[in-house]
């Protein structure tokens, strides 16, 4: 067995550590003499990895009482939708940042339901960027404010994240625990589990009470934010695997250390954009001062040399770096469990294909 | 390690061929150098998972083309809710048999939305049972009709389906695939996959095209069926690993034969209810012509023999048995996956409980 590095942007790369333990546990977990995919929600064995998940949470957040931790299956996606349908009632508006891709989808669900004020609009920069402080034109009284902390596409991310007045409701998809932040900045942050959290299928999200409490009750049992809360997370089956493997992942987390990996991950960064900068054959596609820590995105002089890029580094190992197709180039992504070799390694090949190529 | 006899309701046993496969490809999913909850949905190895998948069921189920199969985040009960929310608009009404727990969980989540008719209502009959044949009061011109196959909870089962003459949707979550039917009766069919097709977190949809197309266009995204036709439920990230786990489920079940499985069903439950009838100290809870063969429900003289029953099981690996808290009794969940062994020790296990507690 050959492990690759694994730069891709999600499904993305897990820690070793969680994996060995999903396999090792994958016929008996913890004595019980059953998987965790096949073992009752209601019991007590399953009961632990759930309080497990839930606490990793509280503890690298610092939550206090007033935040709920929950899952919900559906990823970010469904959250784009749930979120204008608890909280976009008529009369309402909601403020919207439209930075990039998963900007703009989020603003296109929000507007089948409800009005959208969008305040401030950077999806087409080139380079692309967040906005700079002082950009945002925030609505007084609006029901709630949505931004994307990372723009997984286009390279982007917030360094210093908004304060508003409005509750703050975020999108934390692609770098979710990369960093620590002040919970009590935000009403509610979500995030599709598939990057920094574990496996597809479900967003975890963290939602202060008495936001919460403001939803919509006329709406679908599952599609209500006060189920999720009241039951625990449990009002059906929960994603039991993916909630576990969340469990494992934010346990390896909380061992490294929430510090210490963001210090590993603005060095793994720093490491890309210090090789693309010294050189003119690389070219950085964000503008540096929003430069992503999670997404390192990056043209060659031609497409045609891109693909031969992308090809050349599968062929030592170096896998999923072609850019998302509605952009091009080279993405990098290198969440919490990429490897500090694997970034050696990428700059090693950078330099190596330069020289024969550029 | 020691694998146990596992009753459990769902999340409830799987083949151990399947989990052993998950087990050896943890790390390393076909020479790929990653895990399958790691890799990108839309690559080439992820893909292929993906086409399996819907083939086997295409081939179980012996689907024409007018017939799509999809994979949807949030289970049965998000079910209940996007039904209505696409085919129940303003001035249709929808036909609903009230069998039980699930039938009237569906109920609730239609009425949300639109005109729900109960065309039989059998919910509180005890012993419990389904609708006799010419029961159901169908609604000429009804947007669909909705069933429930099997009841998990009180152990009923549809043992022949109807025929309507409105659209046919049914949950087949807990007898899904464990026997044949004729797809054509139906317009649509849906399970929650912890039972008979993997793990929690995913509902496996077949819907023919042209009852799909005349869901709502005025939903969110993530909730229209549509949008999972047309793009081959990949719109969003989709629960990779859920759906690999079908596929390893499917696998398994292709290689044994659908009706070899139905055969082996039906003797595993014929068994358990011979054990029952052969005794005055045991009492099946569902009218003999629509006892489940896939949930045994039964009742012993008084509440204390149960929990007692329920102890000195475990104590022998038979696990899972304790019937839901809502009806309690005992309940034994004999899905494909469950060994007959499983069932013979338990019949050995009720006569030596009997013996010693009768």
């Amino acid at each position: 067995m050959a492990r690759i590095y694994n730069f891709s942007a999600g499904p993305a790369v897990l820690p070793v550590e969680a994996l060995e333990a999903a396999r090792d546990e994958m016929l008996d977990y913890n004595g019980s003499g059953m998987s965790v995919m096949e073992m009752s929600h209601r019991g007590k064995v399953y009961a632990a990895i759930h309080e497990e998940a839930k606490q990793n949470i509280r503890d690298l957040m610092g939550l206090t009482d007033d935040y709920e931790v929950i899952f919900v299956q559906g990823g970010a996606s469904l959250q784009f939708a749930m979120i204008p349908m608890n909280f976009l009632g008529e009369g309402k508006v909601a403020d919207y940042v439209d930075s990039g891709n998963w900007g703009a989808q989020a603003i296109k669900q929000a507007r089948l339901i409800g009005q959208v004020n969008i305040v401030a609009d950077c999806n087409k920069d080139i380079p692309t960027r967040m906005p700079r402080e002082g950009e945002c034109k925030w609505t007084p009284g609006a029901a709630y404010a949505h931004i994307t902390s990372n723009e997984t596409i286009s390279g982007a991310q917030w360094k210093t994240l908004p304060k508003t007045e409005a509750p703050l409701v975020a999108d934390m998809s692609s770098d979710i625990l990369s960093r620590p932040f002040d919970i009590k900045d935000f009403a509610m942050v979500y995030a599709g589990a598939q990057k920094n959290l574990g496996t597809a299928g479900m967003a975890l999200v963290v939602i202060r009470k008495d936001f919460a409490e403001t939803g919509s009750k006329a709406l679908p049992t599952m599609l209500k934010y006060s189920t999720f809360i009241e039951k625990d997370s449990l009002y059906n089956t929960p994603p039991c695997f993916s909630i576990y493997m969340l469990m494992q992942t934010t346990r390896w987390l909380k061992k490294f250390g929430l510090e210490n990996i963001y210090k590993q991950n603005v060095e793994k960064a720093a490491k890309l954009y210090a090789a693309i900068d010294a050189s003119a054959f690389y070219r950085g596609t964000a503008v540096k001062e929003f430069r992503s820590d999670m997404n390192v995105t990056f043209r060659l002089p031609t497409e045609e040399l891109e693909a031969t890029f992308c090809a050349e580094a599968k062929k030592v190992g170096l896998e999923g770096l072609k850019g998302h197709r509605s952009v091009g180039g080279i993405r990098a992504s290198i969440y919490n469990a990429f490897p500090p070799a694997g970034v050696d390694a990428l700059v090693a090949f950078m330099a190596d294909f330069e020289r024969k190529f550029g």
